[in-house]
C-alpha cells in the first residue's frame, strides 16, 4: 500500500482538475473508496453510496451536463469576482483550470459519485416530525463530505489527481436520470480521478488568524 | 511534527468520545486547526471559521444545552433502533459512548466548533436568484465537512480523542447566543477534543460491496 505522511497530505492535497485520460487500475479505486467509507456519518448509519463511473459513454453524458451547470457557474463566478484572499495568480489557476474541468468532466478516467440515502425521521412519541424533519435535512452534508475528504487524502496518497465539485447539482435532474438514482437517493459531488497533468504542492490559505476566535466570536486565537 | 501515515490514520480515527480532562497545548490545537483550513471549500471561498472553546464557563454553557438537545436525540435513537448493519455489541459501545458525550460535552477540555458566513448571491443578468440560493444552501455543506474529517484526523495523528456532533443544532439559538455568532455565521458541528480514555481502533464499516455501484445504480462495483 502507497502511503505518505497524514499532515503531508493533508497540506499538499492540491485540488488538480486537469487529468489524463489513461485508465486508473481498480485496485486503487478500491483503495480510495475503501478511505472513503471509514469516515463517519451520523449515528454510523452508512447510508452512503458511491458510484464509480467509467462507462465512456456516460461518462461524455455526465460531461455534457456538468458543460450545460457550468454555464450558470459561469454567471455567477463572473458576477462575484476574485475573492479578496486570492492574489490575482491564484484566481487565475483556479479559474482556468475551473474552465478546463468545465469542459472536460467527461474526459476523466473515472468520475467518483457520493450519494446518500434519505433516511425517515421515526414517527413517534415525543418527536417533533418537522422540526426533526428539517434537522435531518440540514445535517446530512456532515454524513457524506467527511468522506469525500477522504476521497481527496487518499487520491494524493496515490498519486491521483481529485477535487470535488457540487456544480452538477444545478441541473440535478438530468444527473438523476444518468445514473439510474433511485428517489431517496442523492448525489453530493462528482469527483473525476485520474492521473495530474499538474503537481502537487502545499496548498496556501487565508491566515489561521482570520478565521480563528478564542471561546466567543471575535476574541483572537490564542488569547 | 508527530506523524502517522494517511492510511493509518483514515482507518482508525475512531470516534472516542469519553475525554480526559486533562488541558491540551495550546500548540497541538494550532497543528489542528492549520490541518483543518487546509480542506477544500466552494469556489475556494473560505468562509469558515473556528471557534476555539476553553473558557469553562461558557464549556459548561455549551455543555447543558448540549445535554438539553440530547433529550431529543435520546427519543430519536430510541424510536429507530439498531442499524442492522451494527452488532449489538457495536450499537452498545456507541450508544454508551454517546450517552457520556451527551453528559459531559462540557467537561472536554476544548471544544471546537467549525462555522460557516453565509454567501451572498450575486444578483446579476442571467442568475435565477431564488434557484442559486437554494442551491448555496444546499452546497453549504460541502465548503465545512472537509475541515472537520481534517480535524479529525489531524487528531487521530496526534493522539488526542475527538469525535464531530451535530445534536447542538437542535437547540441552534442557545448556541448562537452563547458564542456570540453574527446573523450570517451558522455552527455546523461541535467536536470536544481531549487526551482519550478508550484507544484507537480500526473502524468497521459496511463492506464495500454492498455501498458501491458500477455506472449507475445497481450495478455491482467492481464489475
Amino acid at each position: 500500500m502507497s502511503d505518505i505522511e497524514l499532515f503531508q497530505a493533508i497540506h499538499t492535497a492540491r485540488s488538480l482538475r486537469r487529468l489524463k485520460p489513461d485508465p486508473v487500475p481498480e485496485g486503487l479505486i478500491t483503495q480510495v473508496l475503501d478511505a472513503a467509507i471509514r469516515a463517519p456519518s451520523g449515528g454510523n448509519a452508512q447510508n452512503w453510496a458511491f458510484l464509480v463511473v467509467r462507462d465512456p459513454e456516460l461518462r461524455r453524458s455526465l460531461g455534457a451536463v456538468y458543460r450545460k451547470a457550468s454555464d450558470i457557474a459561469a454567471k455567477v463566478y463572473a458576477a462575484k469576482g476574485r475573492p479578496a484572499h486570492m492574489t490575482e495568480r491564484q484566481y487565475e489557476r483556479m479559474m482556468s483550470t475551473g474552465v478546463h474541468l468545465w469542459n472536460h468532466m467527461g474526459d476523466a478516467p473515472v468520475i467518483l459519485v457520493p450519494c446518500l440515502r434519505r433516511l425517515e425521521v421515526p414517527d413517534a412519541p415525543g418527536i417533533d416530525l418537522a422540526a426533526e424533519r428539517a434537522y435531518a435535512e440540514r445535517i446530512r452534508g456532515a454524513s457524506i463530505y467527511p468522506a469525500v475528504q477522504n476521497i481527496i487524502l487518499a487520491c494524493r496518497a496515490l498519486g491521483l489527481g481529485t477535487t470535488i465539485t457540487t456544480n452538477h447539482l444545478r441541473c440535478e435532474d438530468d444527473v438523476r436520470v444518468l445514473l439510474s438514482l433511485p428517489d431517496d437517493v442523492d448525489s453530493f459531488a462528482l469527483m473525476p480521478i485520474g492521473w495530474p497533468i499538474d503537481r502537487f504542492g502545499r496548498v496556501s490559505r487565508r491566515p489561521l488568524a482570520e478565521v480563528t476566535h478564542a471561546d466567543r466570536w471575535g476574541n483572537a486565537w490564542p488569547a
